[in-house]
């Protein structure tokens, strides 16, 4: 391989800086070329680029975001758009791709590849919610964030006799909620894979505030229930009053955590080097420690888990 | 004096506990005991205080809230429940009163005050909407705590090309919205104070994007819009995506700065020794960096307005 | 089982608390008592403790160092003093004890072990130089703290055109060293189980200098050699001016990060529940996601080898 | 005017950048080109600079360090520089120049203007030892970072029960050790504007160990004494162990606070328009809240002061 293509795509992650610069040194290292498309699949479709050199990605580690930006594109989910870009990536002479991103990115690369474009992917979702992939690239600082949020949130929930009901990322993944609850010592966790009864739950609460404890944490994946519903079934019935916090599009922000850097770095590095040892339509990830490919294909048809021993966790110590 | 009472009341702040940690140890400086009220004013009617010694005060000097927490307190608005007070501070012989708080905490302290108990009141409201003081404790952590949040939301809006709507807390004073504006570089800042014609701020926003600048920043005081309704009015009209964010109560949390503790314990120990030279009925505040006392009707009755040269600043620099 | 004792021994590490917190809660849910000795093992030979219940470890798991204190023992070391705790922990009716701490502090676990004490370890050390778990508690949120201080170093790094040179911890294990230094994006990485070239390093830096590269971040493990050393062999040969920041105890301090957090609560919970299921004799760690126990002799005699990928990530990525 | 130059000098300090975004922006709003020469006064002199355009400074306001680099020039110091650097201005047809920084960056600044080119200073310096403003540029951040890393040396403080001793910058400016030592809570702060007696401190130290006191915080200015020489005295004779922080560099770097940011605003603002109004030879500060014009010469004769009240507080209420 003499040239390469890279890209950043979906939802931006914590991280996603880190992963660029470990492509873009390790294929200089060796002596490959790296092109960085802008603003995911729709820099391929409309050839926007930037040659990459060392120096482009200096400083660029501790930095969130994406300084290749992110976006949707509806025109490379056709069959029409997804030639236009193997046309394209042919026409710049780019002899692989390695594609940063969550799910949808993911499928997309899985695309190029069955159209015979050699690509390996990296994943990047700060819900952790990638089949392949212990961790996902940003999920750890997006948890830090929320951690240090709730960790503030509490200052005032123990001044005032308060609960806070607090809304975090996570569609279909409870990844987010299920871990801030055990971080922050939170007393429940309300996540989409685990049915939850509200009644139990304002019993519970209010068993406890006739013991004199008058505060208390409830963690929300939004992909289970919003913060406010789950309020308005809350409040009146716990002892003492409700407040709501929904932390939003913050979780994806701030500089990564040093996890999110280091994984960042060893899966940019065994992207390149996989592309180059001629793996294709894989997704370079972390099990146990160690990095492993998988086929895009199983990556994409299989459902994360939440260990179990996670709800367990929050509901023995968070008492 | 031989022996005072200290509360914190309303809303919490950050640097209440450094203002109380400096009532405590000014008071045991001066021989003086110190009572301290739970929750405000309804720990005077139901006479629930701790006696407070310098270890008491160890160590919170750097904690967010307040270890007395805090309350509102219906009861204390009305004549009996102010007498009911009087009547607990007299038996406990309690020789005068320092009352941490904001706007409605400083009422309550001149109704004391009126009954013919010597009070003086602290300013703490991270809306930093009280007259007599440049700022009062909490309002810098607060504006931390904002920019910090904007800085992090600053990666996702650059990365994808988007508009963040950032609701900030202030009812009735645009300090927060103004200030945190100015210190992360908003392109917009809408406050009470001040009428807006979003029809002009959308146009200005588009004329920015067709120079090639996709991403902005604008921050709304509670107290002149929300979020929501600035976002329906600008979507679709400025030429990229909007998200809105709503930062809360996380406004009131987290340590204090420097800035803040420092304040709370100037504050904490002008209070005391005006307390003990005989004042009464009056606000400590910081005018000008020198500390000096105003009439509680004084600040009570006045508005306090946001600096002009802000608004400028503002205006020059987010462009 | 129906009491066990806790404490927590050697250098203080973020995440003690959290650890603390677990083994408290869970010995609550089995029903079993807990007694928290104060300052390691001299407060089992001097009959210091506390009895432990759920509120007493309420609010702890954000905060650094340990709410039990710790200690080192001279007197542990002896065989008297080992008779005089097991003396002192029969005498309390303990059935079994958690130790929370480092290499020193698992021998004399070992020690009450043999002596017929059933004792489960659990590892703290930020140097994450114990054998026996992927992570010791408290090395996330130290790599965390160090990397946070360099990031801020970097700006006056580039500001100034300059080299600094930053001690890290590390006494006999350059992990700290290592991890950071690809987490940051160091040029250089100096660490003890590595033998280094100062010339070598020299005239990599000098090169990168004639490439108007003027601006650079090494890393040196305690255990390798001192920052002040480092410096007197660069000085002068590399093109621009160095300076020296050891960061020294700053790395023990700090609110535990997330992975802290979860990894002290697993470890926790498992000790207790390994010493209910008879175990004795054993550290329990965490290995590439799973919890397992190792025996203390096996802990104890076995050295930690760091990663030769990491050392290879700092060479291709710090370019 | 038509076309102005900007620069940084000396040591660094964060909030730089937001001065020189104000500089540039405030400039391009009166249609007045900016010139922004690199590393200090030797950009002059060598011809080094950048045009500045709008965009040159977005997203720097809350990054440290100067973007236009900082160097010191000893040519500069010689009336052959001067001259140089005078020929240099007039040759690019630069009408007036606004210098950011320390003592002898403003030294440098008076000099120019003396040679004729309108000349206006904006102090930046971490150390805040600079007449004719409250706060320089930097110091507050400064603060911030300091009584940061303090919060967490104190957690291993009351874990293991240590004096702290700790060395901050301030070479003739105790201002960064007295109002730290009020921020953190520290119990003694030598600075080298007040004679200190290590036995009496001594004394006292130990005094509180017997009362069960058994950590403590010593602040030590750079300019009164190492740490190193206080550890020496104090060392076996408070009753517990000591340990040694020097802070170093960590103090100039990481992003500026809310207060420096707009600080920076204002001052970088209001430099512009004073040029514009026909001023030079002068210095902007903010004194009592409001901007204020100084004299360089006046700026550079006086000495600043330390607040007599802080170190008062810091014996009251540290304690």
């Amino acid at each position: 391989m003499k040239r390469i293509g890279v890209m950043t795509s979906g939802g931006d992650s914590s991280g996603m800086n880190a992963a660029l610069r470990a492509v873009v040194r390790t294929a200089l290292d060796h002596e490959v070329e790296v092109f960085g498309f802008l603003r995911g699949y729709s820099g391929v479709i409309n050839k926007k680029y930037e040659v990459m050199d060392s120096k482009s990605v200096s400083g660029v580690i501790q930095r969130g975001g994406t300084i290749l930006r992110s976006a949707r594109c509806e025109e490379f989910k056709t069959d029409e758009g997804q030639e236009r870009a193997v046309g394209n990536l042919r026409e710049l002479g780019i002899d692989g791709v390695v594609v940063i991103g969550g799910d949808g990115s993911l499928r997309g690369a899985n695309a190029l590849s069955k159209k015979g474009i050699p690509v390996i992917g990296i994943p990047a979702s700060i819900d952790n919610d990638i089949f392949g992939t212990d961790m996902s690239i940003g999920a750890d600082s997006a948890l830090n964030v929320i951690v240090d949020a709730v960790d503030m949130l509490k200052d005032t929930a123990s001044s005032h006799d308060r609960a806070f009901i607090i809304e975090v990322m996570g569609r279909n993944c409870g990844y987010l909620a299920a871990m801030a609850a055990i971080a922050c010592g939170a007393e429940v966790a309300i996540i989409p894979e685990i049915t939850f009864d509200l009644d139990k739950i304002a019993e519970r609460l209010y068993a406890r505030y006739k013991e004199g404890r008058t505060n208390s944490i409830v963690l929300v994946a939004e992909g289970a229930a919003s913060a406010y519903k789950i309020d308005e079934q809350l409040k009146g019935r716990i002892g003492y009053e409700t407040r709501i916090t929904v932390l939003g599009h913050l979780q994806r922000g701030g500089s990564p955590t040093v996890f999110d850097r280091i994984l960042a770095s060893r899966l940019g590095r065994n992207a390149v080097e996989s592309l180059l040892q001629g793996e294709s339509g894989k997704m370079v990830g972390q099990v146990r420690n160690r990095i492993v490919l998988t086929d895009l294909e199983e990556v994409l048809g299989t459902c994360k888990m939440v260990d179990l021993e996670m709800i367990e966790l929050t509901d023995i110590l968070g008492r």
